[in-house]
């Protein structure tokens, strides 16, 4: 999974970099954690901010977090900072020993997207890596839509208001592709 | 749905008010209104966190928020803070005409729980209002678990580890309850 800063939209559909926000990298980390996600990439391409994500992790792993909090210790070791996408392939290429598959999220409609079922039988059905992009501010730049293997289907709840965190987002998304079979 | 800062447990089992985070409001409100859940009620009996949640509120109903990001203040408006749980039920009663069913939420393993597939049919199956609680800090006290009509069943991912933050919690409990079926 990775939780990309840059190139995200901001609300006015331009491309920019986020900034890193503290409760995602805890939240995505105890979420990768609890459902065996190998590793959370952090995508930034802004110096301050890789060095900010550092800092906060050196905390929990060296400092008086790891004392009182093991647990998020445990987690935030899954979160890996890197520049950018092209990084956070390269790293899952490394490990494996093949490209990863690269999935993207939107809150939009697109077409020919996966649903999650269908989804999910892919994932228990063929050989991995997969690489799962979430976007930051008001969603992923449309060229990472567009060279992407797959468009998972939007997370649609029951009115036509859809806007989740991305914290959230991450959490339904993950538990309807990994979590216990219903 | 109701996010409960008293009591709740710290993390050395003592019964504490914990202090309100304020993008659990955000994720939250955004959580009810993608569901249709009509209300979140954001439990404190601290003054200065029910002053600090107003405050909150009143920046993205009147001020320049509401200009920015409409869908938020569209979101935030779900939102209630109470001082007490009892006073989440009282204002469910007064509106339904009924007492809620509360159904409470633990990261512990309880006895007798509600799995989420069953859970699910009798939200389908019997009349409202239900109230859900969530406890923030180290999650719900003992007599607030002992007091419900209900208990949901943890939420497991994969592995051992099960320390979602109570955003994420939250998110998968009501994409399990409410979400599409699969």
């Amino acid at each position: 999974m990775a939780l990309v800063h840059y190139p995200v939209l901001n609300r006015r559909g331009e491309v920019i970099a986020s900034a890193v926000t503290n409760l995602d990298l805890h939240d995505l980390a105890r979420l990768a954690c609890t459902y065996e996600i190998r590793a959370c990439y952090i995508v930034t391409p802004l110096e301050d901010q890789q060095a900010l994500v550092k800092r906060l992790l050196s905390h929990w792993h060296e400092g008086i977090g790891k004392e009182l909090h093991a647990d998020r210790e445990q987690a935030l070791r899954r979160l890996r900072v890197v520049g950018s996408i092209a990084s956070a392939r390269q790293s899952i290429s490394a490990e494996w020993g093949r490209e990863p598959k690269v999935w993207v999220t939107s809150a939009r409609e697109q077409e020919n997207s996966l649903t999650y079922p269908r989804a999910r039988r892919i994932l228990e059905q063929e050989d991995g890596p997969w690489l799962i992009l979430l976007g930051t501010g008001w969603g992923l730049a449309p060229a990472v839509l567009d060279e992407a293997d797959g468009v998972l289907e939007q997370i649609r709840g029951i009115g036509a208001y859809n806007h989740l965190s991305v914290r959230c987002a991450a959490a339904v998304l993950t538990d309807r592709l990994l979590g216990m079979e219903r």
